[in-house]
Formats: structure tokens, sequence, C-alpha cells
């Protein structure tokens, strides 16, 4: 069996990324290589125009071997347990012989340096696991780059043979968004009684959940865990089912005791069965699959200056004439826009 | 005197936009009509094809005779007393035969329906004023769209003889980088004592100002201002010089009862003539008319698709082979911008 896990040198890695045969190393990720799926990955997060090119060989060839995993987003609060309850629930998916890739979304952390799964210590059971897969945080880009990475990464990790994906974020804005479009599921994690009722949460985030768990619900908190169920269904209650016609449901975990993990994971593969049956499954998917083509539109017209050298050449010209008042800017940007549209 | 600050029923004003003619339009501003300007702006603000292309055309009339003021950018947090800030440097600025308008940002003003300018007990008399110009914010978009019409509204205003142009937003993110990019001094209102010293105003904020001036600094608060001020001014103290070679300059002011308010627009003009001097005005204004140029190709490039028949068919027909699931999102876009690029 492959090396598990195992984070190269980065020095090592980019002399090998500019070497690598594409066709070699999309082979040894069908076979299920992961130390080759984890370079195929640092290959997508490079953004060196070598490595950019190579990276979309790579997609091309995994494309045709990716879509059949279940997807699970996991969101909550910083505090909330989400390492804990992977940890625990990783385990149930694990034992019912399913391959279990881990990918997080946290463009913060490499200010922070507190990456959610860089942290070694995390996971650390888990991360174990033969048929488990955990990749960090990428060290570095916006969100949208991020989310981006990580739609890729979920490509190269199903060409794997990964059939359940997780992905965490930190709850703390944009990046749910991108969650509600990269995955099948929407988990937000909260604790029970931790001050006021929704915990800092949108109302917006919550509407995307489809189950919310109140988490650290050991035993010795067993009342206040129901009293925060309680609350948060009086909460849910108020907000209508959501476009696939789902409705929220809450319930109490204990990541820690392991109480209810089992349960959670069998809802989700009932969840995921009803909404395969009901084709809300597929419509979620057609909706993400378009924003996903959107997104990579809109992220290609940004940079659709530099693919063609005359118009590289105008811009620069452009900007020269901006520089010294020649021009305005607005007008400016119509001659540019012009040259693209009508070709002159 | 045309009618000042003269705002038309809305059903009435959009039948005169489509009907009205726009080299008519531009003379009327040129000579100084607000009740002219005000419609000018309306029709900058629109969103309508036959509008947008008329407001193209005004804005090329204008351009020629754009340029020539002094942008005063204002923020601050909601309470710092800016209105009547403005109210109060207004009367200074036009007591020395100054032309004076004023702008807003405020991208949730349609949201919160406080609108900061809209309010009509605000800023009563400078309102009254023969040679002031105040236009209310408008009333939907985003902060990008609300920007770059108060760019452009900033171009008829000057094309009109407006030679001090304040834009003022509410401190609260985002919008001070646009208000950063639209003016050539910025002023960040404080009010002394408010509980923590830095307000709850970025540090990021801060380093943009030029002049932080701490409002409300009446006589009875004389020492709680001082005190202020000399926080504000160890803090700036750690601040490197900007990029444009300037320091930040800290203040006290009250404009309820006119305390060194003349002495602030003094100020001001000395500063403008020393950046004029020493090129840094020039610098700033080169830097921004890229970050304009920058801006509308990247808008302009966000809505490409729709300028060409050929290529709005494409798009449509991506969609439902990505929707039936035939093409993957990313092959998609691919094949979208490789037409846009080579043609095919």
């Amino acid at each position: 069996m492959p090396e598990k896990n195992q984070y190269l040198n980065p020095n090592f890695l980019k002399k090998s990324l500019s070497e690598l045969n594409v066709s070699e190393l999309f082979q040894e990720i069908r076979d299920g290589n992961i130390a080759s799926l984890s370079k195929g990955i640092t290959l997508l997060e490079s953004d060196l125009d070598d490595h950019i090119q190579k990276s979309n060989e790579l997609l091309k060839l995994c494309l045709p071997y990716s879509g059949n995993s279940i997807r699970i987003g996991i969101t909550g609060i910083p505090g909330a347990g989400k390492s804990t309850f992977i940890e625990a629930i990783g385990q149930q998916i694990i034992q019912g012989k399913n391959k279990l890739a881990v990918l997080a979304i946290d463009p913060s952390s490499s200010l922070s340096k507190g990456s959610i799964l860089g942290d070694k210590t995390r996971m650390e059971e888990l991360s174990r696991m033969p048929d488990v897969f955990i990749r960090p945080t990428p060290t570095s880009g916006n969100l949208g780059g991020v989310a981006r990475a990580t739609k890729e990464s979920m490509i190269l990790c199903e060409a794997a043979g990964f059939n359940v994906i997780m992905v965490e974020t930190v709850g703390v804005g944009q990046s749910e968004i991108e969650l509600h479009y990269l995955t099948d599921i929407f988990l937000l994690l909260l604790i029970p009684g931790a001050g006021d009722e929704l915990q800092g949460i949108k109302r917006g985030i919550m509407e995307m959940a489809d189950l919310i768990l109140v988490n650290k619900a050991e035993k010795e908190n067993a009342d206040a865990a129901k009293r925060a169920v309680k609350q948060l269904e009086n909460a849910v209650h108020y907000m209508s089912q959501n476009k696939y016609g789902r409705f929220i449901h809450v319930d109490a975990v204990s990541a820690l005791q392991g109480l209810n993990i089992q349960e959670t994971w069998d809802k989700i593969t009932k969840d995921i069965s009803a909404w395969k049956e009901n084709h809300s499954f597929s419509e979620k998917r057609k909706d993400q699959a378009v924003y996903w083509f959107d997104q990579s539109l809109h992220n290609g017209l940004r940079n659709i200056i530099h693919q063609r050298n005359d118009w590289q050449k105008l811009y620069a010209h452009l900007k020269k004439e901006i520089e010294s008042g020649k021009t305005h800017p607005f007008t400016a940007a119509d001659e540019m826009l012009n040259k693209i549209i009508n070709g002159k």
C-alpha cells in the first residue's frame, strides 16, 4: 500500500510537478495511490502556467470518473467540535466499506496559521486509517480560488475511488455559500447553551442547512442540549422548506462520547437515497453545475486580456495613455471591450 | 436661476429621460442648470438599455470638461456627525466663491431606508445655498455599481462647474476603499471617548486617511477631545507614511459650534496645493485612473457574453448541455472562452 498523507517537501514537489507525466499520474490516481492523489491536488493548487496546463489535462482525464460520491458539507463556529465530529462519523463511514476523503475550505488559514486541518494533532486516528484521505487547507488564495481548487480536488478524489467526500469550512461568512454549491448535504454544527440562541450564525446560513447538529451533547450536558435542540427547532419552524423541497432537521450529538453518531450517518444515507428517488439530488447537482460554469467563465473572463498578444498589447498601450492623461479610463475600457467583441 | 435640487416625479423622469436630447441636456449642464444636472445623474443611474446608451453619450460630451475639482472623501461611523460637519465646512467652502457638490455612497440605504443624504431634514441650510448641489444616495445597486455611478456623477458635476466635490460614505466596510479611489483627500470623522479607542474603525481604514477629525469637540467636551486626539496621534504614529509620502494628521473640530472648521478647510486647500507641487496629487489621480480602467473593463467583461448573438447562443446551448449532464461545467467554460478568444 502506498504511503499515506505524505506531505512532501515543497521544493521537491515543485521540481517533480514540472517533470511529471500527466497520464502516468492519472493512472496512479485511478489505482488509488494516495501520494499521487496528493501530488495531483498540489498540481491543481499551483498557479504556475506550466502547472495550470497540466492540471487541466489531469482534470480532463479524471472527469469521466467523477460525480459518483456522496458530498457532505460541514460548517460551524470555531469550537463547535468539527474535527472531533469528523473523526467520529468518519469511523462510522469507513466501517461501511466506504472510502472517505476530507477536504477543507479555509481562506483565512494563511493569515491565522490556525489551519483547520493542518493541525496535525487533529483527526489523528482517522488519518491513520487506510481508506481515508485527509487534505489540509490550501495555504493561500482568495475564497473563490480556494473553493474552485476544492471543487477540482473532489474530481480527483472521486477518480481515485473515494465515494464519500466531506468538505469542512469554518462558519464565519461567505464560505458557506461555496460549500452549498460544492456538496449534496449541508451539516451545521452548533453547541448547547453558548449564550445567544443562534450563536452568531446568520439566518441565511441556517436556511442552507439540511441538518443542524447540536454537538457536545455529552451525557452531563443532555438537558442543555435538549433545550438547544428545542430552541433551534422553533427557529427553524419558521423557515420555509428550501427550493429542493427539503426541511431542516435538528438533532443532538456527542462526537466525544459517540452519541447519536451512527444514527446521524444512517440519516445522511437515508436522506441521500430519498433525494435521489425524488430527484432533488440531481436538481441540486444541476444547479451546482450551472453555478460552476458561470464561476469558471467569470474567472476565465477576468484574465482574458492575457490570452491574446494583440489584446495584451492594446491593454498596455491604453494603460500608458491613461497614465499620461491622454485617455479617460471609461473611454479606454470601451475601446478594449470593442476590440474583444468586434475585433477592432 | 434654475430651481434647486428639484427631485422630479420618477414617472415623469422616466418618460423625459427616454425622450431627452443628449446634446441639449449636455448644454444645460454646462450652463450650470442644476435640475438638468440632476436629470443627467438619474440617467446615469438607470439600467435601461436606451438610458445606458444615452449616459455614455452624455459622459463622452462631459469628459473634456471634467477633472478640475478638488475631490474630498468623508467617512466615519454612524453618529460621528458627518452631515453636520458637511453643513459647517460647506458654508466655509462656498464663502470662497467655490461651487460645492455633495454626493453619497451608501449601498445599504435601499435596505435600511436610512439614506444618509436622502433625509431631507439634514444639511437644510446648505441645501438652500445657490452654489450647492446635494445629491441623495442612489436607491439601489451593489457597492461597485454605486461607486461607478458616483464616479460618473462627479464627471457631470465637474462639467457643470462644481469645483469642490464632497463624497460621503458610512464607515462600515468596503465602501472606504471605493472612496479612496474616488477622491483626492480622505477625511475620517470620529468622536471623543466613544468607548474603545479606535471606535471599531479598522486599521486599514485609518491608514487610508489623510486627516482624522475628532468631531463633537464642543467646548464642554474639550478635554475628552484632546485625549482622543492624543490617543489617535499615538496610534497613527506607528503607521508609516502612505505611498504618496503623506502622513496622517489628527485634529479636533466641533461642527456644531463651528470650532476649527475654517482652519480645516484651510488645511485641506494647503495640503492640495502642496500635493500638486510635489506631484503626489497627480500620482494618486493616475493610480485612480488605472483602477477605474480595470474596474470598467472587469465590469464590461462580466457581461460580454450578451454582446454578441453567437456568444449568447453558445452560452444557452452549453447551459442546456450542462443541465442534461452531457458536458462538465469546466469543459463548457473552456469551450465558451475558446470561442471568445479564438472565434471557434
